[in-house]
């Protein structure tokens, strides 16, 4: 042991192992058992700290700064009830396959056996959304921790690694810091399933399912190419963790989320090639519906599995196809600004006139349904980020996360109202840490998805009792108050024309700015 | 199986059942696998469904009902997110041993083959704040397994009952209700606990710690008797589920949060007899501090576990120590009117001058310190409904189902300003029951324990990085803002003279109110 790791705190020890293995983002909402690593802020400056005022938002914001920094930022919570607010989040980064790194403090050891108050099973807490959990056992071992949870959340297609870390082993000298991770190679794809894959285009009726790092701008182009060259269709998963798109880049048509929808959109098909997506399935089960939307028939082929070279993969089977063309690229739409009453095509509309270039969407405004997505097709470039594992609450720290991860990169959330009330606190944070996300909120005071969802089911439910169960009124809540509270410039737009003009406003003053649309 | 049950849902019987072993309240978060029970409102109208905002309201909002009902109620929970939100205040419940029953439901079964986006391992997630979890697992046996949940949650103590309902299961016919459980009585505490009892409390320095059932006015008064005629002091536990004092009752000490007070407060103890209460133990592990503070060499003599006739105990005790003089009580403070400046103090003596009779008061303003219980001693007779797990976001949701138990009874929430920001949501529902809430928010704009805890565990802190992450600035929350948003009647108070007008105000007119107070 040197010098140094003698008066090296276990705290200090993880700090210093995860910046240098590039994670120098942590998002933390820290308790007692946790003061060494704020503590600890002071001697490692370059950790950035980012305090959140709810664990939904530190977990969800370690998301969004996962998707678009391609590298793990931490998020530090407090023993199991922290872990658990952080949780839904959590299950969202899973899905998107975020490389994520949860720290999580419990008491010390020689404390656990009192079964005190906030004492929980941490580890069975984390176990469901997390693909690596670890507790240290020894001070001298936590940077080693810290630098194997960092590699198992890089390791691909990335993932959710949870550290838990003992109150004590925190405090105590004598740590070391962690060897950084080695590089996590994506997997090659076989040639097999290349040649495999060329047959099925060529012969059959045919659609590519993008999933993953597939939807960037490579494997988009490869992509675009091969269905160009051979009629294939292009689909991508109805939530992708981050989608390329607008004006100049290949279009691509997400699988809807209704049933129906999807098994139109799938209807013909003889064969679906997976590159980095799972096969179709329906978000819920229903009463007399298939939970597989694609035909009966149809054959799924694997091209690429999520943590594959997808990218690479796609080009070797549109260079085995002698797809030379260049990709057909989204043109630029013709972008008035709308003016009147505010319905769902003029609310799209506005939306796609004042989007800026290279702006992060983070999207948890589900019943926009497909007028946003058709209006801003040929709007400037941008990144989507949607809800993949439907756990709500999801976009607002997002937006912290997405906006820190992307420097000046303008963001604009649009978000439902009953799925803003979830995590409202990561308002908070944009103002505290000055983010430029410009949140659209819109207010159709119900959970409308809901009121589809209850006949979909074939619940009987004409009556008032159940329909005052999915619907937020008495009282609406006022969410410029609730914005303003938070430390927002808020305000509120009933026509197209105050829409486009608070978006405007919003995107040229610094800071977070939050427009209710009341539709 | 009979005509009615061939039409009857598993929904539909989980909901009769339920009404019938006296669960009439469900506090509920659905979403599309719960539709049915949403639906079935309608055909079982002694089922009061209360609608929430965050599945951590509906949770702590069942918790805070049970603690006054003495029953359980039941939160309906969506899938393994929902469930993951609802945990941290489960965890609150599971400590304060509240009858509770949770109903989680998740998809189809037919459906779960296909790993859909919010697939989870729900039972898993259950299992730490829960001390039953069972999945439905055919139609006919809904009804029975919601039978066996409230059976479960009834069982001495009380605890938390999980039950996971697949949507196929609700949505299809075919069930039976459940018949209703048996009695779970307490269980007798046998007379060799008694003597030894009485044996320690005649020749050694004593104290009884009281929790749990002994906390009420006849375990109290048996404990107060057997303390005026043996010189033992009364404690009880640090946070009680359910406290009752005030004028008239007799007076309990609390054992100290901080380590070093409770130290004190337990030095020179040769016996300690536990009453329903597990031994003390310090919140948090520190550094160079004992995990026990009791002194070395107290004895623990078990009088009654939870779970035990702890009042029967105390009578039989009482009776066996010849302890036949009334209990000494609790004289009516003279209560004034603060004016001037808002301190601690002058914040104390308000609160205790206008505290109504037969209030419910729920505290989670762990910064108050001993102010408050000091200045309430002598107030009307209230209940005291703490944090007793640790898991902070506890007050807003305990005070919206207190007030639905409490009926007419006035609620005050004392609430610190951190905590509050975690549930916020509960103020929807208290404003959408028309609940008499008013919540007391403490402004010190900063997680003030944590401050404390900063130094408590030795970390070096003078760092403005680490201060920065404990400091609720830049911006401020505005709470009055926040509260009107969620459609309270919210003020501020800035004097004492202000606090007192506010509160009169608020506990005159219907409804929820907040008052911040500015300290």
């Amino acid at each position: 042991m040197s010098d140094e790791s003698e008066v090296l705190t276990g705290a200090e020890a993880l700090m210093r192992t995860f910046v240098d293995a590039g994670v120098d983002v942590c998002f933390m909402n820290p308790g007692t058992s946790e003061m060494h690593f704020v503590a600890a802020l002071d001697r490692v400056p370059a950790m950035r700290g980012v305090l959140t005022l709810f664990e939904g938002v530190a977990t969800g914001a370690a998301d969004g700064f996962g998707r678009i920094a391609g590298r793990p930022a931490a998020a530090l919570l407090h023993l199991g009830p922290g872990l658990a607010n952080g949780l839904a989040n959590l299950h969202n980064a899973r899905r998107a396959r975020t490389p994520l790194v949860t720290v999580v403090g419990e008491h010390a050891t020689f404390h656990q056996q009192f079964d005190a108050p906030l004492q929980s099973d941490i580890a069975a807490l984390a176990g469901p959304v997390s693909g690596w959990v670890r507790t240290s056992s020894s001070v001298v071992g936590v940077g080693a921790d810290a630098s194997a949870a960092v590699e198992a959340a890089l390791t691909p297609p990335g993932g959710v690694a949870t550290l838990i870390v003992p109150a004590d082993l925190s405090w105590s000298p004598g740590a070391a810091i962690g060897r950084p991770p080695g590089p996590r190679p994506l997997l090659s794809v076989d040639a097999m399933s290349v040649t495999g894959a060329t047959t099925a285009l060529r012969t059959t009726k045919s659609a590519l399912l993008l999933g993953g790092a597939a939807l960037r701008e490579p494997g988009l182009t490869a992509a675009a190419r091969i269905a160009a060259a051979t009629g294939a269709r292009l689909l991508c998963e109805t939530f992708p963790a981050r989608l390329e798109r607008g004006a100049g880049l290949p279009a691509v048509e997400r699988i809807a989320y209704l049933p129906e929808l999807a098994t139109q959109q799938l209807a013909g098909l003889d064969t679906l090639v997976l590159v980095g997506a799972a096969e179709p399935v329906t978000f819920f089960g229903y009463p007399d519906t298939p939970s597989r939307p694609a035909p009966t028939g149809c054959v799924t082929h694997v091209l690429a599995r999520p943590g594959d070279d997808a990218v690479a993969a796609l080009e070797a089977l549109a260079d085995d196809l002698g797809a030379r063309d260049p990709a057909p690229v989204a043109p630029a739409g013709s972008l008035t600004d709308p003016t009147g009453a505010l319905d769902v095509t003029s609310f799209a509309a506005a939306i796609a006139a004042t989007l800026p270039e290279n702006a992060i969407v983070v999207d948890e405004a589900n019943t926009s349904g497909v007028a946003v997505p058709a209006a801003t097709a040929g709007a400037p470039r941008h990144d989507l980020l949607t809800l993949t594992g439907g756990a709500i609450g999801q976009g607002p720290p997002v937006a912290v996360g997405a906006a820190i991860a992307g420097g000046d990169r303008p963001v604009l959330n649009l978000q439902a109202d009953g799925s803003a009330l979830y995590t409202m606190q990561a308002w908070w944070t944009q103002a505290r840490e000055g983010l430029n996300v410009t949140t659209v909120l819109l207010n159709n005071r119900a959970y409308a998805i809901l009121h589809h969802e209850l006949s979909k089911v074939g619940a009987v439910a004409g009556g008032t009792r159940a329909k005052a169960m999915l619907t937020l009124t008495d009282p609406t809540p006022d969410y410029v108050h609730l914005a303003r509270g938070m430390g927002l410039t808020a305000g509120r737009a009933r026509t197209a024309d105050d829409l486009v003009k608070l978006l405007r406003h919003a995107y040229t003053e610094p800071g977070p700015h939050l427009i209710e649309a009341v539709l």
